[in-house]
């Protein structure tokens, strides 16, 4: 019996990580589409986030079945609602994903990033991947403190962005309104991503460790 | 047993309304606090969102142990994964009213919302607080029918959203970027707000006919 347990929580954490290196390859092309001005991945990005839609509802009635069949006890509980919460968190990183290629293509043909911005938008974008596929490894391994490096990651994504305000807010700024909402918009669907991958190893840590982190519980 | 098991759900559920009518309770001061650049009230807001975040985890450990002693089947599945996303979605409400707080802080004394756009936020305010009201009425009476009329209150919300979008982009705009910067982030802040009370509605219609609803499966 609890070997059938292990065995359905092993699919459920496979596809756990499936959507959450996805969310990665989404975030990763909709940067690209956004500093290119790539109208066709753009709409790549704004498809293909319908898959990891279909993945979270797959999963969630995962865990249903696997509840409703092998009665989790103790910590399983905590696995099979972690697994719930994760999947949450990986659906919506695919959304800002969205967001970011949507930015792209509203501005189309036009690049939505002036020039010299385009460097901080492209380390935010290798930043948030990095982050999705630490949140997958971590997720595999389970490794507490692989988790907690998590949140070092984020402090980076942090200040690439507080560096996009201080740009935008500078009195020398003369690239008109639209682009300062678009950039603003930008920096956070790039943070709240980053949140998300955050929250993912925030779970594995209580997973592992039981304990719930009381620090910076008022998110962005 | 399933009495038991009804009065702990229904011992949870008293508690997630709770939730999601503080959390319509800050959307409101928290408006408050931005149209009257009311520092008090806005540190008073912000302040108060630890006590959402106790709930949270106050209810999250309650339907732990709610599955652990009930070991619920069937429906009383969907019951409690429901009530698992639902404190999540009230807890956000919370934190998104902490930034509209955030924003009247940071720009105290000044007012962060031009005079003539105080209306427009004024209306985002009420229609947020409502969204909330109705929330936790849907979540009591699992009114399906009511639960659906959360979408359409939303389209309010969306509507004032772009008007608001209209005006920050409009050639006319004289207010500099800064307050054009600070009226996009409001606006999506109140745009999320209301998308959670929707998320809760959607979360209510699930457990009522047991369909997932597929449109618009892209958050914003």
């Amino acid at each position: 019996m609890r070997q059938a347990y292990r065995d359905q929580l092993d699919g459920v954490t496979g596809q756990l990580v499936g959507m959450i290196r996805k969310a990665g390859d989404q975030i990763r092309r909709a940067t690209t589409a956004l500093l290119e001005a790539d109208l066709e991945l753009a709409e790549q990005v704004v498809t293909a986030d319908s898959g990891i839609n279909r993945d979270q509802h797959s999963v969630d009635e995962q865990v249903l079945q696997l509840m409703a069949t092998q009665s989790p006890v103790t910590t399983e509980l905590r696995e099979v609602t972690s697994a719930l919460r994760i999947t949450a968190d990986a659906e919506r990183m695919g959304d800002l994903a969205v967001h970011v290629a949507k930015i792209a293509r509203m501005r189309y043909p036009d690049n939505a990033v002036p020039h010299d911005m385009r460097s901080t938008f492209a380390a935010m974008g290798r930043a948030a991947e990095e982050m999705a596929g630490k949140a997958a490894a971590v997720l595999l391994s389970r490794d507490a403190e692989a988790a907690a490096e998590l949140a070092q990651d984020d402090n980076e994504v942090d200040q690439l962005h507080r560096s996009l305000f201080r740009e935008l807010l500078d009195e020398r700024w003369d690239r008109g309104v639209e682009v300062a909402v678009d950039i603003a918009l930008l920096g956070r669907y790039y943070e709240r991503f980053a949140d998300h991958a955050v929250e993912i190893a925030t779970n594995v840590r209580y997973l592992v460790t039981g304990e719930i982190e009381w620090a910076n519980t008022t998110r962005r």
